[in-house]
């Protein structure tokens, strides 16, 4: 369970605005990479001795910004491009809740990259700080695998949409691409449902239980990130045109779209998860039932049994059965009569 | 489970407007069917070397698209009437969320119709998208069976009120078909649930635990295919008389009223499945109960017996008993009396 | 559970505005009664030969439409009064969820007529559709016995404010009798569930399990029959005074008042019965805890018995305790400590 | 369960506004005390030949009517200080829900008081109606006992901020004491609590069964009431300044915040009887458990001997064991090693 | 339990606005500590002769009041400041709904300061007012320890942030400082859930029964507190620049969402109590069923077992068996092959 705590809060009592890194390290060394563009540019370089390059209009600058546990890196890059204390805070912040902030130099956006690891049963999640400011890019995060690499793939080719249009395009296929991630984590969740509902009721092991403690946990999880981050896609569709240009708006509506039916799936899992859960409560419960079931019928079937041939083991000196020459044949014959009628009586109750 | 996951999901990183079909082929050959009316007109015929109709007013022109999985049909369609690339991708993205969406070139809705399997306790859904531009309606479907037959018998009708009415009262009709058919799913599952309470109460099987589970997700499931199309009909209700005319708004109106209680029925439903699912669990409990009492009375009468016959079986020298000449009666009256006394005793306490 | 789908829906398909009626036939013949009354007139007649009184103003026209099956009748009013199809199509569709829709040439209004058979533990509804136009108010039903006799008893005193006032006020009437119905019939269920509630806590009869699951459902009918209702009591205090006049308004907003009282006590007998059923669940469970309780002391007593009856009847040759003259009679003590031990033991754990 | 029906239904049918009385008579005879006060005069007398005052501006008259079941003096007050007859129905009908009126002629507001008895774990309500109109104030119950004896002690002090105040002051003090006694019920109920909690978790008493059910529907009961009159509360605060002066709303507001967290705490208790309810459960089982663990290692230790003592009972002719010297002796071992073992086994296993 | 009701009400009928204290003590002698504040200037020393410093434009002046047992303390600074009376009781009255309330003097904020003690599962929780007036602010507790000391640590460095700034964002630290505290009893909430759930999962200990009670007590205490106290965020934010500066409203809009994230938390805290509550429920059926079947094993071996040699144990002169040499021995084979097959059998049924 400590997978829900991958935060490490900040000691109370420190002024707003300190910078200190929050969650796990995870690369060695931080990475900057710069990527240029417009439509007929595509450059990207790694930063170098602090030259930062300067958005102009007509392209798009976006920085790619890889290790926020480098604080003074954040430190100089807020400062290199007027971001608000508060924002760089929240980068450093790991474990926040997706939000959106509309600042006077720019929009923050923060929110998480999921992944998951059925083995484990268990979903891995990456903060991501978004930075979108005129003609600028910046994304924050501390190793989210080549995640945005398809992203500079699809910039490579020459014709491609994303070549024409602005920072607010680049934005969109950012958070598109997120998205994209949640539908395929979902499915693997469903599958994972599916392998235990198939445990319970075909191969009857129970011991499914802590597996179906831990999913509901994931599933909870889930909840509590993507219902914040539809907040955040209904701020970014509310945003005016000066951050957002209209026909971006379209993408990002339909991207709202998308994760309000991500939010639905969830709700639907949730209710899954317990649908599961009661199953095998009353799994336990039949079980449970049909052992006793057995006992009563052995009991039932032998204890009668017990006393007959205890009966014929007393010692009184006038026991007239013990004489007679076929009596002991007879027992044995009483005692069958008993056996098969038990076994009758049981099948008829349909215990058997 | 897996019936649960129609869907396969694009691979992420994909372009936006990426045209990638991801549900399950079910027809061979795809299939366009052209449906042109008015007044006193009406023609039918199969699309012919990409020859598209030409909306014009006054009539009204349906298409009717079986088979989405052809994609270069469909992108075809797509650029022959100016239907944005996200309406595309939309079509192809089987799986989506219920949803309208309004563009500058016509409005597109997606929307399932559904179909209860009894037999094996499932719902099918198929998704339809529908796109609606000045006299002009095109519905895109994999395989609707003839959903969409009956329309046109009601057209053939020469003083149809479809006839004399324009391309949104033609989008009502269909929709209100689709609307028809979840009352008859819904029918079917009430069907099914009352099967299963008659199973839990009368006929004492608990087997069907799989099957309350089961359908407890169907249920689930038609709840959030309901929700996000009672939002539709709410989006349809307030678009503007550009679209769709003043007098169909009373129908669609009335429409909407009727999905409304399709969605208070679900909710009905799902308490109802969830009450069946307590009555079962109870049901378990209570049979456990009564076998344990089973036991406990057999138990209580015979353990005592059994040490009565073991104490006249030992073999002690001195034990007078063993020599009275009715020594052996009386232990068969006092077993006797034990085992009539016990009956009553648990007659009176209502356990037999 | 038949009984929540006194429903039979209408084939899909058929155009909308088609007129099926979709309910259970209860009266042999439909039968109109016309009711015409001023502050000084009244008149009472049954409809003959076809001839529909028209409204005028100054006099309130009261039609009283008893047998919805006969949908040559129900057309006939329709056409005779300008009511739109679709109110029509409404009337006939029996299981409808309670609405109001207003149209330019009245008001119409559905809901349920609500009574509770204890003996069945079953809601009997009968659904009422009202239409108000000017001068003239219609209510449409298959079968609700006398319901409105008591209406007209009212009118027929000379002073009675019903006289003086227009037909939103008999609208009002009208609704306030069937609000009235619901307060007796939640009594009723309330009598039900504290029948149920001294079943389970004083004379342990678990037997209630199904008529707990009942209750359940027809308090969850209830409930999704009242709340819509109330929307249509919201609706109608929302309605401009063309409708309903300014003093008939206050009587209507004090109607409301009532409606969301009884939504209050269903929501509340929801959880009650809730509550009920986890009673019995706990109650059952205590029981089993009980049966248990006595087999273990039973079986704690007589086991060690059984052994040490067991031992002394051994056949080994060298047993010195079978030939010591008190052996017998140690061992009946022996065994009777054993039993009065057990039996204190298990005092004192509170089992006894 | 009866308690919570102190509502006896009018007959329906009635013309609304029929003034019938339908709770418990609690007084034998109605009693009307008359205050008058302003700044520096303070008067108190019982109702005489129904001379009713007037009120008049500068004073507030305050009419304190006890015994509602006498329908004759309700109907007088209405008449003479003009009170709308729905007013007059609403303060007859006992059980109704907590509601605030706006008339042209006055305020009326209905609410309960409420007492806990601990020993019957029942909360008794009492309906008081306020009707507020320019200077006079008129509540009505059947016996609030001296629930408000305490606002005319307050009075009598002379410099008391009331009397400088007007009736909407006293409104407010009259609310503020009956929120008051909430609270004090609240701690009542917590207490109810805490005594469930310990039967629990320290004696062992799962007889607490029916109590929790009790509980449970008092808390629910009370929930039933203060929702509504939260509702009174927020529309009391929109009323302009000619009902209540702006110096009353800030304690008006006051008064508001703490309704809302009598809410707050009422929806909290019930989590906290649900999770006492739950514990219950959870301990039955967990005895349940216990008892059958007993039942278990009692018959693993003792079904063994019994085979083996039943071995040496036998009466073959050819059995070694019994002619040795030291069989006896050595069977009692191996017994004792058997008990021995088991008692560690179990240890082990944690059972003991 | 007597833990969430550390208030003692007020007895019922005291006129509004009397001061009470309704708490418990928790500081011998109470204390105000003075600091005043501006850019340059920075001075702390303890109120002495009723000498209160009076607030001015430029410098901003703090008041620490701890320990508001001390009435007269109390009302002498609220004279001194013109707090109105009614904020002045509920500075006195423990157990406050956390709340804001606007008045013309200045704003009043009521909310706690949370800490938990893991050993006895219990948040602790601190009432602290907080009145907010131009260049001034009070702050009011019993004894919120040193909670406020890191303030004035910040306060000393020159040229912090703070020192710059007026009252409200002085405000802005005090409720930062508090919410940070929020996240480190949650912290610890979670640590003690993650305990409990390895109890239950790996050590077998259901004795954690009244442990997963008591925390699910305290969450939703913690909720109860932590809702309003959102609501009371929302209203400072929405508060005009009167009260609070415009780029302090920046800092105040951070806060919020971190309240929000804990409420989300505190939400999700409650899912995961309750399914631990559940995994503890079906642990412990699932250990009844192991039992069950233990035992089930042993009477299904034993108790055949005890009827063969019962067989032999009785005294019928004809029984050729037992003069057969190997009787004896066959039997001992008998028994080992019953034994033995009964293990295979329950080996084969996944029982063992």
């Amino acid at each position: 369970m400590s997978k829900h705590k991958a935060v490490k809060r900040k000691v109370p009592g420190l002024p707003p605005g300190s910078l200190v890194f929050t969650g796990r390290q995870k690369v060695e060394v931080s990475d900057v990479e710069i990527v240029v563009f417009s439509c007929d540019v595509l450059s990207k370089y790694p930063l170098h001795e602090h030259k930062y390059p300067v958005p102009s209009p007509g392209t798009v600058t976006w920085l790619n910004v890889k290790g926020v546990h480098d604080v003074n890196l954040i430190q100089e890059i807020g400062s290199r491009y007027h971001i608000h204390p508060l924002v760089m805070e929240d980068i450093l912040d790991i474990g926040q809740r997706p939000k959106l902030d509309e600042y006077d130099q720019g929009i923050f956006i923060s929110f998480y990259a999921l992944q998951f690891d059925a083995i484990e049963v268990k979903i891995t999640k990456e903060q991501i700080g978004l930075f979108l400011a005129p003609n600028l890019l910046i994304d924050f995060q501390e190793d989210a695998d080549d995640l945005f690499a398809s992203i500079y793939t699809r910039l490579e080719v020459l014709h491609s949409r994303m070549r024409n249009k602005g920072a607010d395009y680049l934005l969109y296929a950012l958070l598109d691409l997120v998205v994209d991630h949640y539908f395929q984590v979902l499915d693997e969740v469903e599958e994972a449902m599916e392998a235990l509902e198939t445990e319970i009721l075909y191969f009857n092991k129970p011991i499914t239980r802590s597996k179906i403690y831990e999913l509901r946990n994931e599933i909870s999880q889930m909840r509590k990130l993507i219902y914040p981050f539809r907040d955040v896609m209904t701020k970014i569709n509310r945003l005016e045109d000066e951050w957002i240009k209209t026909d971006t708006q379209i993408y990002l509506r339909d991207l709202y779209d998308h994760v309000n039916h991500a939010v639905d799936i969830v709700e639907n899992y949730r209710d899954m998860i317990n649908g599961i859960n009661d199953l095998n409560t009353t799994e336990i419960s039949f079980k449970t039932n049909r052992v006793i079931q057995v006992l009563t019928i052995i009991s039932t079937i032998f204890m009668p049994l017990t006393v007959i041939v205890g009966i014929y083991g007393m010692n009184f000196e006038f026991m007239p059965e013990l004489h007679w020459k076929y009596g002991y044949g007879l027992i044995w014959g009483v005692m069958f009569f008993i056996f098969v009628f038990m076994l009758i009586f049981f099948r008829k109750k349909k215990w058997i």
